[in-house]
């Protein structure tokens, strides 16, 4: 059966500000050393099993232009604009939709577009694998990370060592975020995945799930194939966006649907959730610094630096994140990378927008 | 006798970079919250002692530029020019010549022009004092700073409590900077000032201690003094500099001449020295951050983040210094204030002097 991708790059993080911005998120940043952004590393990635024109984005209208440029080889059609965000279930099924319609059937790989992957060639072999499962029939199939820290930002799957279907097993249960306690449980009881965000399954399949679990936002979704291709297709996706509620995957099908299958892989999978992230992606120098642009560090150990244009001297700095915009320079203890967040809640509340 | 004031402007100071520059030194910056310069804080101080058309300034021929703009009521005669600097025995040298040509002879008020004064009626008050003992006969007079810490940074004095003239207690020797063990046990010892620099004499004292001391130099003063508002005037200037050993009036007469006279007074003196200095000057916030300019601090405290145009985030920050400026941005551990240097040694070794 023909495999297809869609990568979801409809996101608006915060957590990489000032570089990403409202007009600039994440997926569109380089983060890595080969200066590759993290939608480009996406789409590489899932290339040796997925033909440029089997593969589809869906995003923000706001970026349309960020993804042509930087995919200038996709074909403009597989854009999928979303008038609105409403969150993972109705741009899934929205790329579902298209896929219906173009192929008839499909094995649909959904892959966020802001993560990093170390070994593309085992995430591949996994990816594979899971293709596999769903061509022969499983409901839902989906991809796990193996934890290596009780964290409490990831979901987790709950998975039955006893029921397999090749390399798969069978998922008992998603959870949502849990608490610290719950999270070391799940970990020392080495039946818990963390939730990749990554799916695969049949089209026909997710789309029946949709109808089942989703029925007013599968009618509208029914809406909007019908009318791909005719003078009303933009009408009509823009009004049943409008009208659908925001639902996530996982809570809108996954957590409700039967006969799903998990494959977990060594892949060396990071969400990529913070400046953190770029020192396991990036090379640090001597001193434990991960530099880029131009910066004279004197003393200064372990911290993250980027640098854009302007010159950035330190002295006897350590463990600091430094990242300078055209308009704003960050720095922030490595230990508060999570209140970065508080920047741009201050920055909303003044209405500095221009900022965001 | 006419009170005349010689400002020494000429210093190319690095401790303020990046905001002083080898083309913006300190004196011509503004460091306190009333938004005046350095040297604008200078003249104004001596004002009430001092006509406007009795104040020299002496700085290099690039500043003049400066002086000009900062002190537009200044007559323009009174820049003095150094084509090189060559310390301060020639630069106080310059001005006396200049003095004795115009006034015969007059009391000069020797001042430099990038230190503060909190009190300025004390500051006034003992500088009159110290221009009524100069007219009295005394040899050279100076200001000494009462110390309040054992200061390796500065040149000490020692006075003798046994002889006064008026108010002035006589010198017994000037000392280099000492290390911190003597500079303990002169703080112990309640006989010695710090060095100021602040020197007050008669224009034909000074010249006479020069003759004596500095026997070379003067005879090249005297070549400049003739040639004043002649045609080889200029020439005459660039030639005797040139030749001019570079030595300190501290090293070249004061260390070497009898019949000084000290004056001290409690009157806030500040020779701001480093970023530090700022925190004595400028108002803090209720977190003991001193911030100018366009800042979003979240939980930082103690720090000193001195913004220009751009915006400055900061999170979970304490005791850092933040200065930004149009072409680079330093960020210094505050107690390593005193290694700002070094990343000027790293610019010069790299050739980068468009930073320095």
């Amino acid at each position: 059966m023909k495999k297809t991708a869609l990568i979801m790059a409809g996101g608006r993080g915060e957590r990489f500000w000032p570089k990403s911005r409202k007009n600039l998120p994440k997926q569109f940043l380089s983060l890595t050393d080969d200066g590759k952004t993290m939608i480009q590393l996406t789409v590489e990635r899932i290339l040796p099993l997925v033909a440029m024109e089997d593969i589809y984005i869906a995003t923000n209208r706001d970026y349309k232009r960020l993804v042509r440029e930087q995919l200038p080889d996709l074909p403009e059609e597989n854009i999928l604009c979303e008038p609105v965000g409403r969150n993972t279930a109705p741009c899934i099924g929205l790329g579902a939709v298209h896929m219906a319609k173009r192929y008839g059937d499909a094995v649909m790989i959904v892959l966020p577009s802001d993560h990093l992957i170390k070994y593309n060639s085992i995430f591949l072999s996994a990816v594979s694998d899971a293709c596999a499962v769903a061509e022969q029939g499983a409901n839902l199939v989906t991809l796990g990370i193996t934890p290596d820290a009780p964290e409490t930002g990831y979901g987790y799957i709950k998975f039955d060592p006893g029921r397999t279907s090749g390399r798969a097993l069978a998922v008992e249960r998603f959870v949502e975020k849990p608490d610290l306690e719950t999270a070391k449980e799940y970990l020392a009881s080495e039946q818990y995945l963390w939730n990749s965000g990554m799916f695969i399954w049949k089209v026909s399949s997710i789309l029946g799930n949709l109808e089942k679990y989703l029925p007013d936002t599968y009618a509208g979704l029914a809406r909007i194939q019908q009318a791909i291709g005719t003078p009303a297709q933009e009408e009509v996706l823009e009004r049943e966006f409008q009208g659908f509620q925001s639902v996530s995957i996982d809570y809108g099908v996954m957590e409700k649907a039967e006969d799903i299958y998990i494959l977990s892989g060594s892949f060396g999978w990071d969400d990529v959730g913070s400046w953190l992230a770029i020192e396991r992606h990036r090379t640090s120098n001597e001193f434990g610094n991960v530099l880029s642009g131009d910066i004279v560090a004197i003393d200064t150990t372990d911290c993250i630096i980027q640098g854009e244009g302007k010159l950035i001297a330190t002295v006897g700095l350590e463990d600091l994140i430094v990242v300078d915009s055209p308009d704003a320079t960050l720095i922030c203890k490595k230990d508060r990378a999570g209140d970065i967040k508080k920047v741009l809640e201050n920055l909303r509340m003044c209405n500095r927008e221009e900022y965001l």
